[in-house]
């Protein structure tokens, strides 16, 4: 174990500093802005949760969750995601009476990473869940929501990927025969790693016409003709109402006037090994991972003793404002400089102009290593100093 | 190790609900605004540090701290306050050429609690930390800031205890000759203990008037008045210039026309190890705990490399929702409950009410379980369901 440097923080652990920070606060306020006017309400959750509970009922690999003992003996974690916890909330005190239940979140999640220059370990999400709710209509609200809350955002060139990933698990199935031949194929989209796929496909032990299915899958990936491929590529009732569903959704999108938005993607699937139905993901010009996903989660709110549908999504505020760009300057602040003399002066002038919205430090001479220095760090400075009339610097 | 229900949250972790995270919300807001207004800069920084660097400058009790292990084998601590690791950024990269730097901070702390019921073990702080600057004037803003963000918040009957942790440990040595025996008499002020303190003083082998100035100092609470008491109690030099800091800040206070708001008092010491100078406390009107505090804490910094003065204060937010008391009730939903045929009208006129700032909810009637139970959520409904014309329940 190597000793720490005094500034050293934990592997993928970050600072945001002042301009990002207010960016980034434009940007969330804006998005809750428009996800509370979809009638949507913003709750908070701890950031432990047990393990036992929380921590099995997420979707996210062992390794990469934060653990640590209570002083009970029970192991907690850093929540890996805010599908989990909002499910144990929903469950425990807010789903009644079969009413459908609309929350909404913006949270930091924590993913211990194993090495350093990689992934952030902590990172910030503004997402929804939409629980108890089984029609179609409920995922098309969580896609359409999402492109409304980008759009409030500022991004304009991004692009929604939809799937279907009963699709996929049944297709496979039905193919394959065993879930873990489905499951070892499946971990190639997961990578999008196509040309491992195929050559995959190519050494399995099956008749030719199924290998050919098998490849023309990968062809599942385009506009609204995509529904039609699919249905004549499967043959189970399951996978069918699979691509029911998705074509209902298509409907969908087109009255909310957004399928203009959307490719569909057979071939998506995802880490979230929860989800069970339609799921998607975002991408915007420019940066290499998703902004953000959703998808149905039917099964998850059983782990926590209520049976009932539910979807949602997540977007992740770092690579939405690598996407932005755009780090706002803050420069915008007015310095009074003074001596005691003429403190009360001062104070009065900083009242003034606080009252009137302008952003203002009164800031005592004597508490100044380097005038010159401080002079330069604000467009506006006004001297309030020994007997003299007011001098305004610049 | 007893089995855990699929409900529960670890000791101290708690769920915030809607109407309390609204409620919660503005008012940060109008306070991290006025706290802007001031010049101060927000940032962020890691829910997790290394417990050698940050853990270990913060002013803590171990035992209080969450640690876990790093992949590495080094310790983390969930950050049990925000001083140190803002030490730690200001001190690596914000702080340069002898300039005061004003951040600011809005996160939740974690401290381990020992017992159910008890204090919660995250809690979620507004505050400041005026970095770089010995001058009284900086100890003087931290206080006016307070006050005026307090009041943007809406708090009306609370009241500033100041004291100076410099002043006690003086004033304590110079009677008790050891630390040690000064640190058993501090723990009865820590305690607020006035009547063990008391019993303390009567055992100590003391001369009588030694003993009586230690009784006299309990006296030292109040307005003005006190800095003469103290400047009769005290015989060396460095607790009469802590004295002389308090007059300074009083007058301070004046010109910002808030001494009024402020009562002395120099029994007051507080759990953070780390102050060195003034101090102080808010209290609010029918809440046991103080809503906030804060201090000046001029070796912090060297932990980090630097040596400069610093001050900052810290509100809880939890304690400031109990004094304030109103959580607020949002029941500004407009549902608009639809049926497929008539999507795209549902989806137009919440497109029509969301432009004009209203809250709706567009609800697929097939996903209602209990329609009556609905349409009783809302304060509006608008049916959108079937051939008919549109039916305005309520």
């Amino acid at each position: 174990m190597s000793s720490l440097f005094m500034f050293e923080k934990p592997l993928g652990m970050r600072d945001t500093l002042p301009e990002t920070y207010e960016t980034k606060n434009k940007i969330k306020r804006k998005m809750e802005k428009d996800i509370k006017k979809w009638g949507y309400q913003f709750i908070e959750t701890p950031t432990l949760e047990y393990y036992e509970t929380v921590g099995s009922a997420s979707a996210i690999l062992d390794q990469q969750l934060f653990k640590l003992l209570d002083q009970q003996g029970h192991t907690l974690v850093l929540r890996p995601d805010m599908t989990a916890p909002i499910a144990r909330v929903a469950a425990s005190k807010l789903l009644t009476e079969q009413l459908p239940l609309r929350l909404a979140y913006n949270a930091s999640v924590f993913r211990a990473q194993q090495r350093e220059g990689g992934r952030p370990a902590e990172f910030e999400q503004i997402g929804v869940e939409y629980i108890g709710d089984k029609t179609i209509s409920a995922d098309g609200e969580g896609i359409a929501l999402m492109i409304s809350s980008l759009k409030e955002a500022g991004l304009e060139n991004f692009q929604l990927s939809i799937g279907h990933i009963g699709f996929v698990q049944t297709f496979f199935l039905q193919i394959l025969g065993t879930k873990d031949r489905a499951d070892a194929l499946t971990k190639y989209l997961y990578e999008k790693n196509y040309v491992g796929y195929r050559q995959h496909v190519d050494k399995l032990s099956l008749s030719s016409i199924d290998k050919q299915r098998l490849h023309q899958f990968l062809k599942l990936r385009g506009g609204e003709e995509v529904i039609n491929f699919a249905y004549d590529l499967i043959e189970d009732n399951k996978g069918k109402s699979a691509i029911d569903e998705l074509k209902q959704l298509w409907e969908i999108l087109v009255d909310y006037e957004e399928a203009g938005r959307v490719k569909l993607d057979l071939t998506l699937v995802s880490h979230m090994s929860y989800y069970t139905g339609i799921l998607y993901e975002v991408y915007a010009e420019g940066v290499g991972f998703p902004i953000g996903s959703g998808g149905r989660y039917d099964l998850l709110l059983e782990k926590f003793g209520k049976s009932t549908g539910a979807t949602g999504f997540a977007i992740r505020m770092d690579h939405l404002l690598e996407a932005l760009g755009e780090i706002e300057q803050t420069k915008d602040i007015h310095c009074i400089l003074f001596s005691g003399d003429r403190r009360k002066e001062a104070f009065e002038l900083a009242k003034e102009k606080r009252a009137a919205g302008i952003k203002v430090i009164t800031q005592d001479i004597n508490g100044v290593g380097n005038v010159d220095a401080c002079t330069k760090q604000y467009n506006e400075i006004s001297l309030l100093v020994g007997k003299a009339g007011m001098e305004v610097v610049k």
